[in-house]
């Protein structure tokens, strides 16, 4: 939530002549996105979305998350497409950094998600699976099942600050889940961070879906038990059965779930929550004191893992 | 430079209904204004910046901010304009804070500004100067003269940390600036804050002023010794005195400068550099460590002040 590079004007007139996108009218540095600097960039051509990439991004990694949109984007998804300058390069230099410029997608995320929202993401969802699946770029998954363990080991000795027994217990959690971490359910490209900010809509239609900076192959599956986690948890932890029902529903109308796949789900689910966990323990862990950015609250997946340990049956997530 | 206030999107859509301002497309909150929170919003009428204001800011001078940026539109200027809500009303409460949806003015500013930049500014600044002659709003310059003592003195025993002296040397100059402030020079309403951050120019026209939220009522004479501060002097401090001579030709070719005036130029541009200086100083030796926003050098300004000290005709502004 920062903007970590301050581009000069001149700098950014000299970048943006290398496009066809017109003569700039103004930009300005937003407070949104962790990991990168972004701008809001007016021309008389339209608004974009200058992204400068900052150290916590892998470069080698830009170009499959950059062809994935120009992907999506040709195969009817509406999320943001990075344009591609004169010389047909969509990734440039700026500032000493990496950095795209991207079109604008209007949309406002939903802080309170109800029902239609959870069924209007489990459609598109499915639907950006499926326009994924002849796509040739591939990425591995660097926060999964076997990438949990190093991180928590990093911060385990201090995790009883937060909770007595906190460590042991999700010490156990992590030797269970790297033990019975399915392995052979379909895979594609998925999204990996579908919280509710990454979800655009407009009155109540959903309108595209944004930052793609996670995405890698995994089980198409997995997706699902992020959003089970993101969106169908209410204020107080309580799962709300209704929502879930919807969310998957949804996504079964659009993309069949193998019965593999809805015996998985509390594990996956179970498992994409340690993921949130264990990083959030990091962060809160490391957090340089007075640093402007505050982190989120780790117990808040404690209690999402403790809930879909609890799961004996798919029907406590709302299906027949 | 930051957002103090997180707005979710259903108390702007609830907000945004009370103005004929369109559908609610999007809102992402900008890195810009240390003393406000600022949103571009939207919508299928336009751009907008919403603007929450924070506790800096006295809400018993909101009104003449707005009506101001209202009154100089109206009688030509480019400025951003605070749209009316159905009721009338400029000002509106949204998250328990007093707020206002103002046009968006394209623009971008100049980092580095050249004589051009100089002399545009000086034309326009005239221009505003004349066009609020007759605004009937007043409001007192909160840091104008009599104010900058007591901001020094809170932090004076810490000042020689920065420089040896400089705590007798301020002391000095500002019983001085006390003794001989002119009182008679013609006054109107001041933008009071006319650094380069605030001046628009779009390719090298100058496009509109923003940010009137130190405007007040002042010797006329004093926004352009603002100016000779914060637009002549070069990033190793040495004063430009092209630059200068093309800003105060430039103004006094729209709004004519009285020989009392111009004698009062140094003197008055001492003036302004101790007013940035005081500030800075408090905000340097009053910063949280480690807080986000790093403080400004006030030496810079000390630099300024000696500067003109040491100004003993306008010729060396570039004057005949």
């Amino acid at each position: 939530m920062a903007v970590y590079t301050e581009v000069p004007d001149e700098d950014l007139k000299a970048f943006l002549a290398g496009y066809d996108a017109g003569t700039l009218l103004s930009f300005k540095g937003i407070a949104e996105g962790v990991e990168n600097t972004n701008y809001i960039v007016h021309t008389d051509r339209g608004s974009y979305i200058l992204t400068l990439y900052e150290k916590r991004v892998d470069p080698g990694d830009l170009p499959f998350f950059l062809d994935l949109m120009a992907h999506l984007s040709a195969k009817g998804m509406t999320c943001p497409v990075p344009l591609r300058d004169r010389d047909g390069h969509a990734l440039g230099m700026l500032c000493e950094r990496p950095a795209a410029l991207i079109s604008f997608l209007e949309g406002v995320w939903v802080r309170k998600p109800n029902v239609e929202h959870c069924r209007a993401l489990g459609d598109t969802m499915a639907a950006m699976h499926k326009a994924a699946l002849d796509f040739s770029g591939t990425r591995r998954n660097a926060l999964s099942v076997g990438d949990w363990r190093p991180i928590f080991a990093s911060v385990a000795d201090r995790a009883d600050t937060l909770q007595a027994g906190l460590a042991d217990e999700m010490e156990r959690e992590l030797t269970y889940l790297e033990a019975n971490w399915p392995q052979d359910l379909p895979a594609g490209i998925i999204h990996a961070d579908l919280f509710p900010d990454n979800v655009f809509f407009i009155n109540s239609r959903l309108s595209g879906l944004i930052d793609f900076y996670f995405a890698c192959r995994d089980a198409l599956a997995y997706d699902v038990a992020v959003c089970l986690n993101a969106w169908c948890f209410e204020p107080d932890l309580s799962f709300n059965v209704t929502k879930a029902r919807a969310l998957l529903t949804a996504y079964a109308g659009r993309r069949a779930l193998s019965q593999a796949e809805y015996d998985a789900l509390p594990l996956l689910a179970r498992g994409a929550a340690m993921r949130f966990f264990v990083t959030r323990l990091y962060d809160w862990l490391n957090h340089p004191p007075g640093a402007f950015v505050r982190p989120k609250d780790p117990l808040e997946y404690a209690k999402r893992i403790r809930f879909h340990r609890s799961v004996t049956n798919t029907r406590e997530y709302g299906l027949d």
